[in-house]
This record gives C-alpha cells, structure tokens and sequence, in this order.
C-alpha cells in the first residue's frame, strides 16, 4: 500500500477527469486521421462546427468593457446585492414564485449543490435524485460524507416517474428528518428530458402531502443549468413554488456556464423560495457563512457583467436573440441524430431538449471504445452513452446513430 | 427561536460581513463631511490617493487581450496544466525545494485553506496558527466541524516565538495524528510579521525532531498571499523545504489576488511539496477529488492570464517591475505610520512588510468608533485595530497614530 497522510474520509479519494480523457483520445486520433473526420461528443459545450467554443458576442463585449479597477476587485462574501436581483430576475422572469426569495452568488451551479448538501443534510445522511443523472452529484455525496439514492426517471410511457420518485421520498422520509430531492429540469443532464408543468404539480402535491404529516423537511433543490436551452415557456412552473409550507424550502441554482456561455468564469447564485422569513434569513446566512468557509468571494467580473446586462434592457435582448439562434442550431442537430435513431431502431433516453441525448445500453465502456474505431468519441456512463449533440455539427451528427446502432447489435447490451 | 430547516451542524452560522460593514460607515459619512476627509483605513486592498483600486496595467492589457473563446471555457477540474507550471516556477522562483511538487488550482489562496483542512484533519480536530490570526481561519474550522488553537506570535523581543509555536505543536501531538500548522509569512495579514530564514530553520528543525519520534504527521500550510510585497529575497526560505520526512508535507498556497492585482478573478494554486512521490501523488488527487465534489473547476481566465505572462518574460518582468513601484509606495506609508507611532509612543505589532499594521488593545471596538469621529474607519479585530496601510495615502497617514493614541489614552486598553 502506498504511503498515505489524508484524513481517514479522504485517503483513496481519486476520480481521473473522464470526459477530458475522451476528449484527450480524440485529440490523439485526429492528429492520425485529421480533425475533420473525428467526431468528438464529448465535450459538454456548444461549439460551432469548426470545433470552436461558441460565445455569445453581447457577453463577450459586455464582459471585455468592464472597468477593470471594478473587475479585479473583491466582491462581497454573499454576492454583489445587485447580482443577487439581477440573477433572481432572469431566473424566474414572469413567473417569479410568490414567496420570500433571497440568493447567495456560487461559483456556477456545482457551488450552490454543494452547499444544500451540506447545509440542509446530516452527516452521513442520504439525498435523492433521478437515476439518470450527473456524475458529479455522487462525487460531492462522497467528499462530504452523505449517500445517494435514486428513482427510476422514467415510466413506461416515457414521462418523469412521479410514482417512483415519491415513493423514494416517502421512504426516505421514514428515516431521515430532512429529505434534500435534486431535480435537474429542463433540459435534463445527460438525457435532455424534462417535467411537464403537471408532473411538477403531482410531485409538489405529493411533498406537500408528506410536509403535512408534519415529521419532515423538504428540500427541493432545481437544478437550472440548462433552462434557456429549453424551448420559451419552460419557466411556467417556478410559479408552482408560491407559497409553499414553511417546512418546504425551494433552491434554484442558477447559472452563467451555459445560457451566457461563460463557462469558465465560474459564476452562479442559488436562489432560496420560501413562504417563511426566517427560513430565508437562515437560507442567507448559513449560505453566506458556507462561502466564507469554503472559497471566500466569487468571480466579481461574471456577476457585473450580468448586471450590465440586466441594467440594459437593449443588451440582455441582444444576448437573448444570440442565443435563441444558437438553440435552435442545438434543436436541429437533436432532431438529425434522433430522426435517424428512430429509423434504425436505436433507442434513446427520453429527450425534450438541451446539450445532451444518451443511449442506454449496459456496455457503455465496450460500445464508447469500439465507436472509437469509428472515430467517434462518446464519453461513457454508468449505463449509457451521453451525446453531447452540443458539441456536433448536424452534418457530422448524421450517420452516427447507425454506427452506434451497429456497434450495439454488434456487441449486445 | 425563529424556525430552521437547517442540518444540525449548520444552524445558527451567522457571520456579517465586518469589513464591509466598517466600509459602509466609511461611505456613509464620505457623504456629510466629504470624501477627501475620511480615512478609510478597512479595505483590504492596495488603493490609490483617490482611493481607486491600483491594478497592474500589464495584467489589465493581459486579461482583456486573452481570446474569450478561451477565456469562456472551462478549465480542467485540477486547472489547466500550465497554469500549474507557471504557479510553481513563479511562486518558487531561484529557491525552489528538492522535493516531489504537484499543484492543484484553487479560488485565491481561501480555496486552498480549505482543502488542506479538510482533506489532512479529522473531524473534530484542532489546527494551529500564530494568535494574530486571519479570522476567516477560524469561520473555515466551524464550517468544517474542526477546532483551531493558537500560539503566542511573538517572542519578548519581537521575533517569531518559535518555542511557543513548537510547544503547541508537540502538545496537540500528543492527542493527535495529524498535526495542521497554517503560518501566514512573509508580510502575515494582519500585522505584517515575517519569519527571518533562521525563524524557519528553528520551526522546520523542531518538527524534523518530533516526526522522527514516529507517531505523527505534519502538514506545514504556508499562506504566502501576500509574498509578492514583501521585500526581495523573501522567497530563500523555501528551500528549507527540500528533503523533508515523508511524514512531513508542506503545502504553499499560491494566489494571485494580491501580487497581480486579481483580487476578484479568484485564482490561486495550492502546491504540495513532499520527498515521497506517493505522498505528491495523493495530494494531487485528493485535492483534485475536493474541486470537482466542491466548486468544480476553477476561473480560466485567471489561469490563462498567468500562463500568458509566464510564456513571455518580458511581460512578466514589466508586472514586476509594475508591482515594485507599488511595493515601494506601500513601505513608504508604512514608514509614515511606523515612525509617528515611535515618536508618539504608541505600541504596534512588529511589523516587516506587508498591507497591514495591527495595534494591540483589550477594547478595540470602543477605540474604533471613537476614531470614527475623528473620520477614521478601521476593522476592529479580537484584540487589535487592523490598519489598511494598502488603502490609506502617505499624507492621510500623518496623523493617524497621534489620533489613535489619544483615543488609547482616553478610553484605556
């Protein structure tokens, strides 16, 4: 055994950066067969089809007229005030709950999971989310001590499993006094799917219900990283959080990663909804105390250019028809890949929109590599293949759901 | 009691944010009597006479010429490789140890703190530092369920009190394994203390001799946030770092939030220095596991800015030679402060470089409102005045002490 000097929960933490290593192999192979004949799904941004990081050109010019002197200061522990309005604004747009509502600035979304883990859980306690979902929610589990526990996403038909995921919070509520339920919706990682506006008034019905008999707590944490991804009117249900029972806290993390492409500026703030003060002072200081403890202050820069924005009307229009056309790119190439899919008979995960479509298949590790063959780079889960349509022009989208079709019959699974 | 829905370990955290709270008193009163009148000793950061943020114009251009299609992306979850480099080479310079170092990206050098607190204690551990202390150290210990003990800074004759550190260290030896020592040095926030070379020798020579007893770990944790402003030659004392026990790591955090003028882009790295390979290589995972289970990855830009100016020497000796002129600035108000205080007999910590001086008093937050109204705003501490030398212009400096000491005088302590 090699030599170790962790803390006895730290020793053997170690989890090789998959999807770089996917991306890593492309890289190689294309240096064999040349750029244009890899298919990289393995990247989880938009790029045009070049291979290029598409930005937004309104937030590349807002963020590059920020007053230096302003951006290289510090921000407040919490957030700049005017971030926290201007993120809850864009959050909820017409449909702001109501409820009182307050937010401490992240950095993107990963912040605010990691600090409704810790601050709304024991240790050693488990939280829940849908069986499809992203990695990183088990790597936090494990860096802080706390299980997770999962429900079947889907029923029969294809729609959100309401039955699976309330029985999986009844459970839990047996034995644990705070249930922490993660849902991420619309434009669900990896699979693209998202609840309906009634499957987010059965589920919140059914917590209700269980708040009712008066032993738990909910924590209903939304999970927004893709939500201008998905189609206009995906904001409907933040409505559904008005005046919701004391015992029942709302957090939606919001972030710039990807409906402002600034991925790498590491900016995001998680909203708290409740109908309760108190719940929302605590929400606030607990949070702003977690930052403190953690990383200190987060990235001033991102949160002034989002108030630039925010402040003018004329710019944050501008941003949103940059990106409408962008999404309605990702929303053909999902229809290239999912028309063919259908054609062949592939089957594929549930998809309504977003980065991501993900084939289920129970040998992710087999098919990702022999797809290399192919020149196809696919990062494997657990018990599926994620598409980073997002990362793929249509036309090199096209032909790919036989080859995986294929390379499936070929090896089973 | 006002209702919670917080896990047991997270209720009542509540830290207002002091130092913005003394800044707002500051612009409150700017307000009535005029900006000019005011000294606004609170910030923590390095302001011109006009009381505007200095930023170094070389990393200005250098941020704002970076591609944003970069810039926008993420960085791996470590960081990027480079930056790694960059951190390590810049950090160490000429005095680099003999030793197995690997560095793993963290936000400023807070990130850092926290995972060597988290990944090399136990819950419910103490740490050690020096009792003029950084108080975020001790918001990180509750948030993370740990306990921090303190030694006596100073020695009669105002040296480091090496006997006192290696006391407490061979005590908390005794009750534990793994012994955290976190030393701020050079240029220690808040007093602007550094270790002379023959400080460090004495403190690495002590805990050499405990480890050889076999029973413990030492983490030796260097915040060196502000080394950058500390005279030249500062940096000698790293090679005292070569060759150490295995059971001995020491880990330099690494930021550029004061040395390049990025106090907002939250950029740091922290760098473990070890003779055992396996040792290095489980820093680096275990840290790397941290990032992705805490905030993810880390600000690319900030990452790039580095790498940029490390690939081309001529930028960098230009932010050198940038920061020197402000280095030069800051002694010379320090000087202003130092020889009033002499001269008027008032007591300060001993001070060698640095943005802060502390003045020792038992009532440190009646001393600091009365100096409000005289127009003087300073951070109150446990047991001290902090004095944002960094903030404060030569002429508005002359003065201060005579006030401070009258205010002493008066109100006793």
């Amino acid at each position: 055994m090699s030599k170790s000097l962790a803390a006895s929960h730290s020793q053997g933490k170690h989890e090789p950066d998959n999807i770089f290593g996917v991306n890593a192999a492309a890289n190689e192979k294309a240096k064999i067969v040349g750029k244009e004949n890899i298919v990289n799904a393995s990247i989880g941004a938009f790029l045009d089809p070049q291979g290029e990081l598409i930005t937004l050109p309104t937030v590349e010019k807002t963020m590059y007229s920020l007053d230096f002197k302003d951006a290289a200061n510090y921000a407040p522990i919490a957030g700049l005030p005017d971030f926290i309005k201007a993120a809850i604004d864009v959050t909820f747009g017409e449909h702001k709950p109501d409820a009182y509502i307050n937010g401490v600035a992240t950095p993107g979304g990963s912040g605010g999971i990691h600090h409704a883990i810790w601050n709304y859980t024991e240790v050693g306690d488990t939280f829940l989310t849908s069986d499809w979902f992203w990695s990183p929610y088990q790597t936090m589990a494990k860096e802080m001590g706390r299980k997770i526990d999962t429900f079947t996403s889907f029923s029969e038909k294809g729609n959100f499993n309401v039955r699976a995921c309330l029985g999986k919070v009844a459970e839990l509520a047996k034995v644990q006094k705070n249930v922490l339920l993660i849902i991420n919706s619309p434009a669900h990682n990896p699979t693209g799917f998202s609840l309906t506006d009634e499957e987010w008034e059965q589920v919140i019905a059914g917590l209700k219900e269980l708040i009712e008999k008066g032993q738990n707590n909910i924590i209903l944490f939304v999970d927004i990283a893709y939500l201008d991804f998905a189609p206009p009117g995906s904001r409907k249900f933040f409505k559904l959080f008005s005046q919701l029972p004391a015992s029942f806290l709302v957090i939606v993390a919001f972030s710039m990663s990807k409906g402002y492409t600034m991925y790498g500026y590491r900016t995001g703030c998680m909203i708290g909804i409740s109908s309760d003060k108190d719940i929302i002072d605590e929400f606030f200081n607990i949070n702003q105390y977690s930052n403190r403890g953690t990383w200190s202050n987060g990235t001033r820069s991102g949160m002034q250019c989002l108030v630039k924005l925010w402040k003018n009307p004329e710019l944050m229009d501008q941003v949103n028809k940059e990106r409408e056309e962008f999404r309605l790119s990702l929303e053909n190439r999902a229809r290239t890949f999912l028309d063919e899919a259908k054609e062949v008979g592939l089957e594929v995960c549930p998809y309504h929109s977003g980065f991501f479509i993900t084939v289920p298949t129970s040998k992710p590790d087999e098919i990702g590599l022999k797809l290399q063959d192919d020149n196809i780079f696919i990062v494997p889960l657990g018990r599926g293949l994620r598409i980073a349509v997002c990362a793929i022009p249509a036309e090199k989208l096209s032909g790919m759901a036989t080859k995986i079709k294929e390379a499936k019959d070929l090896l089973g699974g």
